[in-house]
Formats: C-alpha cells, structure tokens, sequence
C-alpha cells in the first residue's frame, strides 16, 4: 500500500459541497465513484478543507492509501471523466503518513467581490456583486485586529461537538483592482463559515455599518450575534493548502 | 420616437446563438422579451454581432427606436430581468439614424486557447482547451498573410444568397501568457464563421500541421475544404464594435 496526494481544483457551483451526504451531489463523491472505477476499490478520503455548498477550489489538496499505482494513468482517468467541472491538477505519491487534513499546516483562501454597478457575466459564478464604494482603508483596520490567534466564536458556527473555535489567523488582507476586491485569509485552520464571516463582517465595516475598533469586543463576545453578516458562498475559493514548516 | 443604444455582455453558454429562433433560447430573443416588458410594446432590434450558438460577448451593440424613456430606469429593469447571464453596460440615446449593424465601422473578437496539460473549472465556459506547444512565430507569419482586403471565401460558410466574402482584415494578433494564447482579430465586418476559421487554421499551423507560406493560397482558392479546421465556438467573444472614423 502507498499514500497518493492529489490536489483538485473544482467549480462549486453545481455541488452540494465537499462531504459526501446521502443523494445529494458532492464533491467527496463524484471524486470518490471516479477513484473507486479506477481503482476498483473505493478509496477513503482525507481533505485538507471541506468547503461548503458553492464554494470552490483551486488547491483542495485529498489523501488515500491505495495499492500502488501509476499516478499519471490515474489522473488522466479521473480527469477523463470529471474535467473541466472537477479537475486533478496535480498527483504524486505521499511519504507515509501523510494525512491531507491533519499534515496541512495552514490554508489560504480567497474571496472575490465586484463592486461594481453590474454583474460580469464571465465571473459571476466566482465573485459576489455587490455594488458600492467599501472603504478599503476601514476594511484594513478591521482585519489588523482580527489578525492573531483568537478563539473566533463570535465568526462561525458553533461545532456540534463542542471542540474549539480557537485558531491562529496569520493573514487577512483586502486589495483592489478595479471593481474587483479581494480578501485573502490564510490560518492554521479555518472553523466552519469562518471566511465567510470574516468577510461579511469586513464588508459591513467597509460599508460603514461597523465600526473597526469594534473588533476586538466581537472577538471576545464570542457570540456570533455580534458579528456581520456571512457572505454568500459563490465568491469563496480556498486556494491553497501549505504543508511542512510554517512561512511567513 | 428615439432611437436607442445598448452595450450588452452574454455568457453565451446557455443560448442558441443571437439570432430569435421559433423555439430555441436566443440572446436576442431573451432581450426583446426584456425590453417588450419594460417599453409593453415589442422593438425591432438592429445588431453589431450575430454571434453564433456558444459565442459569448463582452460588448455587443444592438440598436432600436422607441418611445422616449428613461435609459437607466430601463437599464435596471431589463437587468434586474437578465443579469449576470446578459447584462446591460450601457444603456444611451443615440443619433437620430445610428443603427448599431450599419453604423459600425469595426467589430473585435478574441478568441482564448488554453494550451495547458488540463482544464481550468474557473475558465472553461469561455475558453478552448487545447494542450500542446503551439509555435507562436508560425502563428504570428500565417497572420500576416492574411492581413488585408482580402475575399475570405475559404475562411467562412459561403453565404446562402451569394453575397460578398470580402472583408478588411485590419489586425490579427497572437498572444501568450502562461497556459493561455489569445488570437485578437478586427476587421471591417466578418463573415459567418470566419473568426473560427481564421484561428482553426492559425493553431493547425502551430501545431505543423499547415504551413505559414500556405496561406496566400489558401486565401486565393476561395474555397473551404483548403483552409484548417474550424475552431469551436465556445472559445470566442466579440469584445467590442466600433463607430465612426477608423482608427490604427
């Protein structure tokens, strides 16, 4: 047996998200019934992010043990019956003990939104319209103070199971170019609708229905009452997953 | 009565071509609903680009005289209808006798190829994926060759009432970046399918499978079966329609 590591880049829009769920469409099982033709056995996945409904992907990165293999046959099957919707860009063998989710050392994740006075119809599946002029200025504020290792109750979905919500956000910057602005997250690990909170928040800022400073009280609330709203889910996209020794 | 300018933008993915068809989705046929709705009477459309089936547009011009009404009230109605799968950019009062077809002066088209191992899911609707290592030099020699007044009766469907195949080529430019190779054309007007044709027979030249010096001869022969494979159409979009003076 072998560790393989693929990493999958997919368009979000027409998946009920990444965990395999009882007859809905997923990511995890369209990926899962094309591994299992190929291999003739069904493979059991670990992914570095399980993203939600719409959301996509550019750097998913999933881990099996399988019989060993050639990887180049297996992605040109896999790519044969899933690309362009969802595509291997990437598949190697893994040292052993490897382990997609609990090897990752952090995750990035870009969120795209047009600000604009209309829609563009070659974008609008990844990027969320919302028309307006957001201070970027104020959206910085905010994200310096979120910034750090904070336990983020008040920016997520409280876990079923009651584990923590404690992680260390490394980066969160808002640019622009054009209509066009981006935030970038990067954490050890992101809680469930994390980004999305923190976007919807930064947005809310930038609107000027939040104040910035009023950050660190919304942390250490950690009541998801008092955050913003969450963005919708068409404009997240986790990029890329990092493995090894934290940078920078 | 005034006449009317809109500047249009279409995912042309989901439609069957521009033109109103009895029974299929057309863009114009989706437009003119939009429109009948807003104005309760229905317009007669004159149009810069009759896209074909697959072909999307970034600035499509169509033209109509109606009733004088507010253009940016009728902007946000027909996109509130429409939007982001087709969105009016612009919406203006034009010259007494403007007509979007006869007016312009030139039509832009860029034609986007991925050349890369895979597909890209964030590109794929609007972009012809083709790996390989096509020869640029070989593209950029066959170009010259079939810049000019010409008759392009070999690079387009012969037109069933036997109208004119000349056309004034003004520019046709290949570009790379990455993975991605774009194929910018301009010219006076183009014939049905002639874009396609043109960069058909530019990539088979990249590829080695036809010579850059074949393409006067090609041109001369005035005949279809001798110009390269037609370029699908799902690759292609009119960027933009000139009026008034020529200009480079």
């Amino acid at each position: 047996m072998t560790v393989l590591r693929l990493t999958i880049a997919y368009d979000g829009t027409g998946f009920r998200g990444w965990a395999r769920q009882r007859e809905q469409r997923t990511v995890q099982g369209v990926l899962e019934g094309a591994l299992q033709r190929f291999l003739e056995t069904a493979p059991k996945l670990s992914v570095a992010g399980r993203t939600d409904a719409g959301v996509h992907a550019r750097g998913q990165v999933v881990s099996f043990t399988a019989d060993d293999v050639d990887v180049q046959e297996l992605q040109r099957a896999v790519n044969a019956m899933l690309a362009p919707e969802v595509v291997v860009t990437d598949a190697r063998h893994a040292a052993d003990g490897f382990d997609a989710r609990f090897s990752a050392t952090a995750r990035e994740y870009r969120y795209r939104i047009d600000v604009g006075a209309w829609p563009d119809p070659f974008s609008s599946r990844f990027v969320w319209h919302r028309p307006g002029s957001p201070s970027l200025a104020a959206m910085r504020v905010a994200a310096r103070h979120l910034v750090g290792e904070h336990d983020f109750a008040s920016f997520c979905r409280r876990p079923p199971d009651g584990s923590s919500t404690v992680r260390r956000l490394e980066r969160l910057a808002v640019s622009r170019s054009g209509d066009r602005v981006e935030v970038f997250a990067r954490a050890n690990a992101f809680a469930h609708q994390m980004v999305r909170s923190l976007v919807g928040t930064l947005v809310a800022v930038g609107e000027g229905s939040r104040h910035p400073d009023e950050m660190p009280e919304a942390l250490a609330a950690r009541d998801r009452g008092v955050a913003g709203p969450v963005a919708p889910t068409h404009g997240l996209t986790l990029e890329r997953v990092i493995y090894g020794r934290r940078v920078g």
